[in-house]
């Protein structure tokens, strides 16, 4: 028998724990059980704090929608020629992503048929739909190449920014966010070559 | 009792089985008993054609390395300026990708501790290996931005690239692979921007 530690948490901080687990395992390979081992506290404990394992993701995918759904708000993201407003968003996405890591990387990863994963993926979905407007207005402000596809270069955007959760590791040396969102906005919108 | 139907699987059509359970349930997840379920015949009939899941992985992610790393060999990718050299990689990348999708989907998605896991990763990191190479040849020669990292522009490069195996799929209308790379070429080397 393992001896359960004294419940010392906080809604934040079970929830920080819960969404390692759910990175590791998946959500859908998640059992109360596995959060229970991974918490050290008991199941009844865990129940105590949420309503069980869906309730925990929602807060989690909450977290990241929340972060990323604030960009728009911005005055940067509203105010100004659309391009400006791109490539604020861009630069923010990307430090939202490196600041709030786990999170994303949840929400991006989530797949699923319960109502939580449903609506997170429809949230998602609708923010990536802002940011096609954003993009599909620059073009039509002239500052926006018009011979890629809006959805195709919307798509491969995202592609490059998303990716970032595949490697970065804030806890090791390299790029911190901001540098990372710094070559993000370079590559993103001047590209890699220099210019002619 | 479900009736097994009679083996008519070449290496090639059994492989293409696999690789589909393969990106379904996970290499992990899949058992010897899932593939002779989506195959439809015996597990003693799947061991006449292979050793195990850990052949017909080797196969697959041989097939998507294969690919890859023939592009190398390629005139272009050999002569040249590193820019167009590496332009052309870039190309004909996404061309393999769309064109052995679910061979490089799995390639992608292998994280694990057999030998066959561990060599495909070795190759993977290999591969990208080359490219970065061509990418600090080409910085070197002046062709490409020097403001950001080698390391970090290969990562998004890639980055943009592998995800497209999230959303592209041949069998939907849009955009199809010679297409896709064309905007990836234009996106990731001139920039989402118009010239000013």
């Amino acid at each position: 028998m393992t001896t359960a530690k004294r419940d010392t948490y906080t809604p934040e901080t079970l929830l920080a724990v819960a969404v390692r687990v759910f990175n590791e395992r998946g959500y859908d390979g998640t059992s109360m059980e596995h959060l229970s081992k991974a918490a050290g506290i008991s199941k009844s404990s865990i129940y105590h704090h949420v309503a069980g394992k869906e309730e925990l993701l929602r807060r989690a995918v909450s977290r990241a929608l929340d972060g990323l759904f604030g960009i728009l708000d911005e005055e940067h993201a509203r105010v100004g020629r659309a391009v400006d407003r791109l490539e604020h968003v861009t630069r923010r996405m990307v430090e939202v992503l490196t600041g709030e890591l786990p999170y994303v990387t949840l929400l991006l990863r989530v797949r699923g048929n319960t109502a939580t994963e449903q609506w997170a993926m429809e949230r998602r979905r609708e923010f990536d739909h802002q940011v096609a407007e954003l993009l599909k207005a620059a073009v039509a402000e002239g500052d926006l190449r018009a011979d890629v596809e809006v959805r195709l270069a919307t798509r491969l955007l995202f592609g490059m920014i998303n990716s970032i959760v595949e490697w970065y590791r804030p806890e090791s040396r390299g790029a911190d966010g901001g540098e990372i969102a710094d070559a993000v906005v370079r590559l993103a919108f001047a590209g890699m070559r220099t210019e002619d």
